[in-house]
């Protein structure tokens, strides 16, 4: 596979769409200049194209296989884990003290979806290890910081997230794994965990678990859950890898896709463990380590619907087929609906990387400012998480559902790789919160300010549509329209009762994030003024946004009608 | 897997919807009776859930090989097609005089349907063998008939198609292949021809391919095309298979699904053939058997889409995980927005299935009646074939991707087979001419008569809102506003020049599907009265079949703004 970092299109985003030139402005990432970020941006895409997509298929292939009780990882993998660990990419967020970059979220977020792009199996390896330094920077005690975090910023050790449980996945307080005291500052933590991402491997010298598991006083639920730091071998006085812990993968998930990341089922049988964070208090800590890692996830669509459209293009620039109506290329090119899927697919990828990086560049502005400034900014962020998570993976599914369309007949067989960005990204939809999980955070807690945030971004919107009225009315008019309907359509579901709002959520997100899209690619289109940006804006809110409308009055339907049918009258 | 038959609602859409006993009133399928039509649906169900559903996953695991030249299918597949062909099953639209059932086409995608939800790779095989039986019944020589019809309609010879060589999919005229006359009736065959559904295989004693190649003063494109019938082993003349042809298969793609499904690469090197219509008219014969294979396409896309939904509510239905804000089944079926993707699932579902029998109807009208009525069922069923095609195999991918989404994590683990429906049915929305050449075909050859059929169901759909006034006043106003707006889209199509319109196709057909399927829906509503029947029609009506105001907007911005982005701009 050939790919392309979109480099251009980032810098573009962030400096001129996003504004996040406002970053080196602040004390906190006045390092993060945009000679800076280019660097950045170009070295790490180099190593996205140059090491990583060369082994995206042999993960798909070769998948990573459990032998006496040790995964063996996919050919080519260990030595591009290595790449990526060497160049510091691991801890490009993660606090300078430890040996980390210090760089803003939004930089991570922009290599983020370079490395996606080209090989997500092992991508998500250190987007593991990135929400675990987070974790421990935030809740861990100074001597786990100090023995564990450079270790895992410099990648030598590899982090996971243990939460899911048989019996508890969305309903994480529903785990029964134990943590027992054992009065010496260590904890046994015992229980089966399953979906462990990179749970075991070959790829870094040790592997540390956080696991959630509960104290003996804890009480049911969330509220008795705590955090324990469990490492596979327990280090040594001088951070060596010491003797192995009493906890196995037992074995791997066969999956629809991400053959190259091992995902475990793993038995913790009294294994020896760190708490981290206080007692019962593990939910929070989790929370701080997942809330970052739900815009990693979205960007992990973004990543894909990126490369889905790239390999896509050339194929279609490749192929000729019948004669289109117009006649240019030569190629499928020419045909009217190639074209639309292929706008479609830019569209949309293009809105989502939008979405992501200005979600990124309002959570590193919310720990760049202070007092109301830095509210203003987190309550943006939070808003737009699961916007981000929600409608990037979304987008990552159907670009590369349309990528598929694209190929044709070859889109089905699985040497052209089209099929496997289908494959890969469809997990980004369940896990992390699944997908309608994200619209009930966001019409529940995220609304829980009276709609604050949310008409914030509605009066962003309104204002790039007033913005446009005189170069581009026609758009300014729709944008606005449209904005419109979203506004009363927010304005019912912070008075809807809960129930109602949930079941208008999955259509809410997806209207919002369609409507942001335009408006920030209208904006672009205004500041760039180039016709190629004029004209994917214009297809987006002609074509693609309109979808809002419908998505609006679906919303606002409230929960009785689904509740209509009961169990026996959905089977007949 | 646990796959119930719907026949319950089978029979509701037939003949409470549809209208379908009017068959019985024709002197061509008098026989088709209500009695008949149930015995027949019963057997076939049991067929499809006692034979079929067992061998699906075994055919997605143990996928078909080549080896030494011959395929080796997948364990129990032999089996099972046995049971299909000695049930009679392949011949049940065929002519009697030959073996064949002579039931309607009507009845015959009921079957397919229940036959694709409980295995559609095998189910793909009497699917190409019907289409090669309708093709020689129009096309043939009595000799040909008289030799394989009837070993085609038993099901001991299986038929196949052989139309896209590596340069010529969608662009048939391209193709390469020829045909030498030998003197003595025959030709000698030569070529390669890709993407072979069940090319070879080892569940029936002999192979007919029916392949498109140009005879040496055929001229270019698809005007100089002829059709030969190629068996694998030219027959004696007492109808046993005898020697082997100069054909094989050289080798079988590795697909994104449908693995029990051998799909070769064919090559006939000098190959026995016999024509099958006039010279040069291989076209035209073709268009025969692929006109109703469309049709059987849309059904597997339907098929997919039930057994999903049903495999989804059953883990919906088992699966405890949080509680929902209404608590009644103690399930996640409790949760809205789980019941939201249930009810979409369900809704799409039937909305597809009213519209293939529909088309199968209208068809199955058309060869039953005669004169201005004839030609009135056939411009009705020539609309509808496209919509049954796209709408149909849409669904299939979408509900069997909601299915992936309601199973949460299990969703991306192959064991559940929820990935495997969305694997298998992908292709569905390719093969056979992709959605995109399916949505151009309506907005083109289908509107060569001025639109009047596509009017003509507008009219369908504007009686039904309005019979529903009385009972059911929203529903009724929501269908006749969207009515409208798909009437004034109509009217721009067909006014519109060719590139405006293929421009528009796809969101048009959409929204013509969603337009029908509420019809449909309320009109069940109506009839039955049930409260399922109203409630599941008002979730259609009122937020789902709302996209098609946005796909009609977007549906008539024409072709200009596609053209906007020439191949450099699409790639920065």
């Amino acid at each position: 596979m050939t790919y392309a970092p979109p480099i251009k299109d980032m810098q573009f985003t962030l400096d001129q769409v996003i504004g996040a030139g406002r970053l080196s402005e602040t004390d906190l990432f006045a390092e993060a200049t945009a000679d800076v970020a280019e660097a950045i941006l170009l070295e790490a895409g180099k190593l996205a194209s140059d090491k990583l997509a060369e082994i995206n298929r042999s993960g798909d292939l070769h998948p990573a296989r459990l032998e006496n009780g040790v995964v063996r990882t996919s050919p080519g993998f260990a030595d591009a884990y290595q790449a990526i660990a060497e160049g510091g990419w691991v801890g490009i967020a993660a606090d300078p003290e430890f040996g980390g970059m210090g760089l803003p979220l939004t930089l991570t977020s922009a290599v983020g979806e370079m490395m996606n792009s080209a090989c997500l199996s092992l991508a998500l390896n250190p987007l593991m290890s990135q929400g675990q330094i987070e974790a421990l920077e935030h809740h861990a005690s100074e001597e786990i910081k100090a023995l564990y975090l450079p270790k895992l910023i410099s990648g030598e050790w590899t982090g996971t997230m243990n939460l899911t449980e048989p019996q508890a996945g969305s309903d994480v307080g529903a785990l029964r794994s134990k943590a027992e005291p054992q009065g010496d500052g260590t904890y046994k933590v015992t229980g089966q965990k399953i979906y462990i991402s990179w749970g075991d491997h070959d790829v870094a010298e040790n592997i540390c678990h956080l696991v959630l598991a509960r104290l003996p006083d804890g009480v049911p639920g969330t509220k008795g859950i705590s955090l324990f730091l469990v490492p596979k071998f327990i280090p040594t006085e001088d951070g060596k890898p010491g003797v192995a812990n009493s906890l196995k993968p037992i074995s791997l998930e066969h999956k629809l896709g991400l053959h190259g990341s091992p995902t475990a089922v793993m038995e913790f049988d009294g294994a020896t463990g760190w708490m981290v964070g206080p007692e019962h208090g593990g939910m929070a800590a989790m929370f701080t380590m997942m809330n970052n890692a739900r815009l990693g996830v979205g960007v992990q669509g973004l990543g894909i619907a990126e490369a889905a459209y790239q390999k896509a293009l050339a194929y279609a620039l490749d192929r000729t087929q019948g004669k289109g109506m117009v006649q240019d290329t030569g190629t499928i090119l020419d045909h009217a609906d190639v074209r639309r899927m292929l706008l479609q697919m830019k569209a949309l990828t293009r809105s989502a990387r939008a979405i992501c990086l200005d979600t990124a560049f309002s959570l590193d502005m919310a720990r760049a400012t202070e007092g109301d400034e830095s509210a203003k900014w987190k309550a943006r962020g939070a808003f737009l998480t699961p916007i981000a998570k929600a409608f990037g993976t979304d987008v990552g599914s159907e670009v590369a559902d349309l990528g598929i369309q694209v190929h044709g007949g070859m889109g089905f067989v699985e040497e052209t790789g089209a099929a496997q960005f289908a494959r890969d990204v469809r997990v980004t939809r369940i896990y992390e919160g699944t997908n309608g999980i994200q619209a009930m955070d966001m019409v529940g807690r995220k609304l829980m300010d009276g709609g604050a945030a949310a008409e914030a971004l509605l009066g962003e919107i309104e204002a790039t549509a007033k913005d446009a009225q005189a170069k581009h009315p026609r758009m300014a008019d729709v944008l606005q329209d449209v904005g419109e309907t979203l506004s009363d359509t927010l304005d019912w579901m912070v008075k809807a009762e809960p129930n109602d709002r949930f079941a208008g959520s999955v259509p809410f997100l997806r209207a919002f994030a369609l409507v942001l899209g335009g408006h920030y690619l209208l904006r672009g289109a205004m500041v760039g003024g180039d016709e190629d940006r004029i004209a994917l804006a214009r297809f987006h809110i002609r074509q693609v946004m309109p979808a809002a409308i419908g998505l609006c009055a679906a919303a606002t339907e409230g929960a009785a009608p689904l509740y209509a049918l009961d169990a026996d009258q959905l089977a007949s």
